[in-house]
């Protein structure tokens, strides 16, 4: 089931998305009674996905993300893969939507893309067994990592390479029927070309693995997120170029750079 | 003005602190109509402080806090003062009140303290200018920016470190009339004895300059809270401690350090 959040009319909803590009209308969105970290029914009532103006999935209270979880990736910025998870927080403030715009941040000449799986937790939960990982989790999307890659060379922790605002664009909506998240097909494209190519299944360390490590410090709550590292072919990207994280069996998170205003 | 936040008989209200342990009948509390980070009348109705239970006066949504802004804790620990405020988060679950429990890590085993003065925000902003900041700023308050210092030499990114449950008490309340941040002393006991003496005016920033450095990356919400740094004489806490960190013109805010449960 692949769940959205939209605005139409000034209203925001949450909705299941029915079909897809193939299906003759198109997509549609059947609105939820309720909400997806609880209980909820399909209402029914479908609106055209063409209609509506897709939001980030999920708000979430903070986003837990992971360096260098990828080897290639790891090696093709000089570093070694860490013993450790590299664990860092992206803030609330820098959560966008699919189509958003990324406003190029003004202290830095060098922004990066980093595709990545992202995991959104359903259930408050601290100490998560290995075993028990698996009913956290509500499902699966796309995010993007941003990062002032220059910055990040200055400044010693990240929390401004990696924080700032529009650096964490999330969706396009919540897949919550990925059967290996261990296995999936991740992509980077910057104007259509291809830049970044990889699978899950080259993680250094697995969903179980990292959600094991975070929480053994701290609670999640339903709606945090976590992402997953990104694979190999990280580049620069320039104000008006439109980057795409295509996530195999989730969908396509597309957004354009914009100079700040 | 000292604003707290408090919760009686299951209600969560913000009071005007009145008086002291001087005065007659002890402090009191001036229950607060409306909301203190929006327009709000004391409405006259008063509590004694000594009846109620202090809750952290603030509920950010994060918490952005400095690295080695003092010299002399720089070099107690073997470092440099970075060119670049070292800029770090700590998230909303970290967040615990004055008289919560402090939880000992279960993957550490050199659980620090590190006494600072907080900021706390009273207004959405963004790229504020230094002239700007005072406007900006709701108020100042004390907070301990806990640390698994075994684990921040281990991790290249702290956001374990210092973003576990409990590793950040503010309060007691917010003190809105400091008329110089810059020139606080700062203490911090353990059971009684000093460990920590300081004074805010050996900052290698200033409060204005760290807001102007974090804003120019990401927007501050109502709430939210900078952490200024910590002066030397940081060290170890044990289960069964209590910590106490005194700011000049606030006051204190002390938590025991407990095994988790």
């Amino acid at each position: 089931m692949r769940i959205a959040r939209f605005s139409i009319d000034g209203n925001v909803a949450f909705g299941v998305v029915e079909g897809d590009a193939s299906t003759e209308g198109g997509p549609v969105l059947d609105i939820i009674k309720g909400h997806p970290f609880a209980e909820f029914e399909r209402s029914g009532k479908k609106i055209p996905l063409s209609k509506v103006r897709l939001l980030p999935p999920v708000l979430p209270n903070k986003v837990v993300a992971i360096g260098r979880n990828y080897a290639e990736h790891a090696a093709e910025l000089g570093n070694d893969v860490p013993e450790v998870p590299v664990t860092f927080f992206k803030p609330s403030t820098a959560v966008i939507g699919p189509g958003d715009p990324i406003a190029y941040p003004s202290f830095s000449s060098e922004l990066h893309h980093e595709a990545e799986l992202a995991v959104v937790i359903g259930r408050m939960c601290r100490e998560v067994p290995r075993e028990r990982v698996k009913d956290v989790v509500l499902g699966y999307t796309c995010a993007n990592d941003l990062t002032a890659r220059d910055v990040q060379r200055r400044e010693q922790q990240w929390a401004r390479a990696k924080g700032f605002d529009t650096s964490c664009p999330l969706g396009p909506w919540i897949e919550t029927e990925i059967e290996d998240p261990a296995n999936l097909g991740i992509m980077c494209t910057v104007n259509g070309e291809q830049r970044q190519l990889g699978r899950t299944s080259d993680m250094v360390r697995s969903v179980e693995d990292l959600i094991v490590h975070i929480t053994e410090a701290m609670t999640l709550l339903p709606g945090d997120v976590v992402l997953t590292g990104t694979p190999a072919g990280v580049g620069p990207l320039n104000v008006g170029d439109e980057v795409a994280v295509t996530i195999e069996g989730i969908g396509t998170l597309t957004n354009k750079v914009i100079k700040r205003g």
